[in-house]
């Protein structure tokens, strides 16, 4: 990082106080506020811009793959809430609850979403009628509220915004698959847009979404090496579509139960690409999900010339399609360094009368605080390459991290080395008895994660009751 | 209309019951469904998709003139709501109120945002400080909810989707050019996207927004002649800031109020375009804002190479960047005729076997029914040009249709003529006296719309009192 990166408003240390530094970063990079109200956050506008970026990107890949959006609404009332008995066991504790309408009394109280499983079901009930109807592919874009007593800022909120998918499909086969495919879609987010190698797989029975036949989850792991679950795919079987009546005439007549998917991914991302990429200055973007790419500061900017040319190489960057600011507020260069390093934009050009007179720019990488000079003519092509070469980085560092954090064990002893000294994930082989993950909940305060795709058995017991077992999980401290 | 267009479950005619043919072009284009909480409409792909392109045409205007997209809480904590005094009465018979939270009563009941504004000034009051923070520019895409009595689809619902614009300024001109600026763009809208030629101006002291200084509005005419209210912005001066504690420190130190405007468009527009072009086979939408701009129906489609070309022409179509749809379903071809004439297509092309041999498309414009032979190579050329001249006629038409139903009054006794046999807008002189716009909403349940800009006085008193009057206005009957 450069000298003059001293800003007198800095932010905590991550190894002083790591859940400070998380606080810091999110305030001062201004991503978000605290409203009056606990746990309802203000997305600020560089926080919702970065949420933006994730909704172009999975929007796409949504309505590639055939989905279409609707908009449901925001209440349920109580009684439709309780039908599916599972469901309404999960989320119960965490509604909040609407019994107000103007002066009067609501005699069914209405609940505020928390997620929308009954409201799509009941609607898929009057529409549903024929084969033909199927598959539904739907999508929506909201917020939901779940009114839970600790929260943080983009990780735990009593509201959060987020996308949920809901589906239908003639046999179980095209929902399986609609499940995984979803579940690789936001692998993909992970790898393309976020930088972040999410570990995914099944979720065990007890670490379900209610109401599901199975849960799929990704799995992002931050740098103090706590696991954070950062997206979900289910699929329901017919349980849902039983509850609510959902049927359809067959091709051979036959009225018949649908099977049915959800999945959902939300803010929460953005806490995850704080936890996974940032530093002690501040956030670390990669540039495919950055709001702003590149941000230009002129040196000396009342120097003839220096201005002119800033906002020339802005100009011939947003005209390949770079996202770029020129920041030519009134402010010292030193000031503006750190703050465009704080809200973590990952390429940085200086221009100086001294460059101009070279006909060059000098480049500061965000991730690794890397200087070049780039010749006026090759801006467009270098710049590209080097944001291309800082999302590839991040990855690579990031992957690197969960591969050095990934600790297989094959002792019940081992397991607090894993956890605490190396810290991340134990991989260990698994009973499939919900009594081992318990006991590891109790004396380490860990949890299941997933029991990740493509990992072979490497040992034949469970190394908490030492009985026969086939399944790796990953168990880790989590968010 | 073609002759096949007969579909068994028509729709109510306008001139038998125009409240019923509004709502069953709600529902069976598919646009919305009800909930089973009253106001609370579920948004279909069908409906969600044309406020999708409102938004992206809406998005794109509000950044290319600075503003920036932010999220505030759901909730209102009912203590902060009640700080300005003319917003709270306002508003305050149609709020829904949350009282529970898991099991517990909550303390300061929580009032699911029937509008936005005390929560960004209350978060303009932490995060401005210096004249250097001036302007704000926000917008906010969200649902609010109001709890309405009456309700009807799109029109006036418990809940609704919209963009709400907060800005802060430091000058009283600067405030007030934006709000001028917000309704040109709203304007705009209308002429390039929308084809409905909104009125515009001023509304009068008794229709202001609570807790405005002055309020602007569009209005569009349905083709019941009644007038629909579409979109208003406001100029909030400093009352606000007051009420919520808004200061800078400006340009000579001294701590200064900004002023404020807002400003919203919702939802309400797709009914405006179901109620201006709409006709007795249903949806009529303008190509611009049309989901899907062309349907290809194949005629005998198992006949030899009937698909293979109807798929090259989607393909060819949607390489321009037209929005295209191939109808492969197992239905006849007079179905589809309907069922595409039904959700407002504004082109269908037809391809059979004879026009396969002769080299030809037929297309058929769903505004005015007219048919015309393409040649192959035109395809893409004619169509463009086909979707350009649709729109344009579109807005021809509905201009047309305000213009005819405009009438200008001189005398009280003409306001009859006026609001019942020509039906539409009343353009009379005002005294500006609010007794006389009750006296008009007493006699003929009538209502001041807008004093519109740039029109001349054409008399020199009011109809109602015959005092002296200075101002025209659009009086007419409202939804």
């Amino acid at each position: 990082m450069s000298k003059v990166n001293v800003k007198i408003d800095a932010i905590t240390a991550r190894d002083e106080d790591y859940a400070r530094w998380y606080t810091d970063v999110c305030r001062k990079a201004e991503l978000m506020d605290y409203s009056s109200v606990k746990g309802f956050i203000i997305y600020r506008p560089y926080g919702y811009a970065i949420w933006e970026q994730i909704q172009a990107y999975l929007d796409r890949r949504f309505k590639e793959t055939g989905h279409e959006n609707v908009y449901m609404p925001l209440v349920i009332p109580e009684s439709l809430f309780q039908k599916e008995k599972d469901h309404v066991e999960g989320f119960a504790p965490e509604t909040l609850t609407a019994t107000l309408g103007g002066d009067e009394k609501i005699n069914d109280p209405l609940i505020i979403r928390p997620t929308s499983e009954v409201l799509f079901c009941e609607h898929f009930s009057k529409i549903v009628k024929s084969h033909r109807d199927l598959p539904i592919l739907y999508n929506q874009w909201c917020s939901v509220v779940r009114w839970e007593k600790t929260t943080r800022p983009f990780l735990r909120g009593a509201e959060f915004l987020w996308q949920e998918g809901h589906t239908l499909h003639s046999s179980e086969i095209e929902a399986r698959h609609e499940t995984l495919q979803m579940l690789q879609i936001y692998n993909e987010m992970g790898r393309d847009l976020l930088a972040i190698p999410f570990v995914s797989g099944r979720k065990t029975e007890a670490e379900k979404f209610a109401g599901a036949l199975e849960t799929y989850g990704i799995e992002a792991l931050m740098h103090d090496g706590k696991a954070l679950q950062s997206g979900t795919t289910h699929y329901f079987g017919t349980g849902f579509a039983e509850a609510f009546d959902i049927a359809y005439q067959d091709e051979d007549n036959k009225l018949t139960h649908p099977h049915q998917t959800s999945w959902g991914v939300s803010t929460r991302l953005i806490g995850a690409l704080i936890m996974v990429h940032g530093d002690d200055n501040g956030l670390v973007l990669p540039p495919e999900v950055a709001p702003i790419q590149v941000v230009i500061v002129p040196i000396q900017q009342t120097k003839a010339g220096v201005l002119a040319k800033a906002r020339e190489v802005v100009s011939r960057l947003e005209a390949i399609g770079i996202r770029s600011k020129l920041d030519e507020s009134d402010r010292s260069p030193g000031w503006k360094f750190s703050e465009w390093e704080m809200k973590g934009v990952p390429l940085r050009l200086e221009i100086g009368p001294r460059d101009l007179k070279n006909g060059v720019v000098l480049s500061a990488k965000r991730n690794d605080g890397v200087k070049a000079q780039i010749e006026d003519e090759n801006i467009e092509v270098e710049v590209a390459a080097l944001l291309k070469q800082i999302q590839s980085e991040m990855y690579e560092k990031a992957a690197n991290f969960v591969e050095e954090h990934t600790t297989t064990i094959y002792k019940y002893e081992d397991l607090d080395y894993a956890l605490n000294e190396k810290t991340g994930y134990a991989k260990m082989m698994w009973c499939e008895d919900q009594v081992c993950i318990d006991k590891i909940k109790d004396e380490h305060a860990a949890t299941a994660r997933v029991m990740p795709f493509d990992e072979q058995p490497f040992a034949d017991t469970c190394p908490v009751c030492e009985q026969k077992a086939s399944k790796v999980v990953l168990v880790a401290k989590a968010y």
